[in-house]
């Protein structure tokens, strides 16, 4: 039990330093000293050291947000109050953490992007999931295929791009405002309960 | 001139340095091999170093981003246009760089963003004056003052963020969705020649 949770510990600690930090600017000795254990354990529990952390960390992040996004969608009554309680979410985090966390993938995405990396397949994926949860939503709105593919895109770069100058601006101020603006460019009088 | 020469090298250097790998990803070793001088010279002309380059760094590519935006829109015919030159811009440089290199100034905007210092200042100054470039241009094309704020923050997170996915997955779908979809938004109608 207390290997795991030590491994448990070393995950909790990629996660919180690389959604501040990304991936270049985590080392080693920081994830240790955040995880209080040894540089050995984290050698034990993964052999392939900060990249092979932070792919876990990823797939982490990625799935929980994507999680957290799905309970917001199901319990909404309508598309207006679920793209509120997205935004509401999104807000959350970073006013909780005085702006220095947004997204949790964006700082590790940027890092590695040029990269042909196992670190740059999971963060492309973690944004396809949600381009995939995106979409989907809006073909139970009623969007074609077709047409929800380009929508997925254009409401992810907007949360996206909001998050990041957000965080850079110190100011939800590009988040309240992508949020209005999407809030009345989608449609409204649809229910989101077959979620 | 030869002191000028080799000032001149070490800002080109880390712009194309940290365009892609941000501030933190962005060493002294490596700026001072891509500038093909010597530390010596690198501290004689920016005695503040790395931060002190990064700030010159980023106040030149974000005026520069700023006037090639302002010669399109100058020289389109309508907004429709306009908005056409500027993602092809946009577009050209992901293209150019084999995906390396999107938006200048957002791999060293995250890397800083939680600090409080001069380089995490100027990137909040450049996506400040894109902001109004953006917010200039829709009052010129009749839009309120302040719905102007609110439309130049969704258009400005739209298009970084379309940037930062297209980098991510190597694609320019999420900007080719991106403009799809402002071009379909905004007023099509009005002469953007006042600029």
């Amino acid at each position: 039990v207390s290997g795991d949770d030590s491994r448990a510990r070393l995950v909790d600690a990629t996660a919180g330093l690389m959604r501040r930090h990304g991936y270049t600017g985590t080392g080693l000795a920081a994830i240790v000293d955040a995880a209080a254990t040894t540089k050995g354990s984290l050698y034990f529990h993964f052999p392939g050291g900060k990249e092979e952390l932070a792919v876990v960390v990823v797939e982490r992040e990625a799935a929980a947000l994507a999680a957290a996004i799905d309970a917001v969608i199901a319990g909404a009554v309508d598309v207006d109050a679920a793209v509120a309680g997205v935004f509401a979410l999104l807000r959350q985090e970073l006013v909780r953490s005085d702006f220095a966390s947004g997204c949790p993938i964006t700082p590790v995405a940027v890092d590695v992007a040029g990269d042909d990396s196992a670190v740059a397949a999971v963060c492309r994926a973690a944004f396809a999931r949600w381009h995939q949860q995106i979409a989907g939503t809006l073909v139970r709105l009623g969007r074609s295929d077709a047409d929800a593919v380009d929508d997925a895109w254009f409401v992810l770069s907007l949360i996206e791009g909001a998050l990041l100058l957000a965080r850079s601006e110190r100011s939800t101020a590009p988040l309240d405002a992508a949020e209005r603006r999407l809030r009345a460019l989608l449609p409204t009088s649809t229910s989101t309960s077959s979620t």
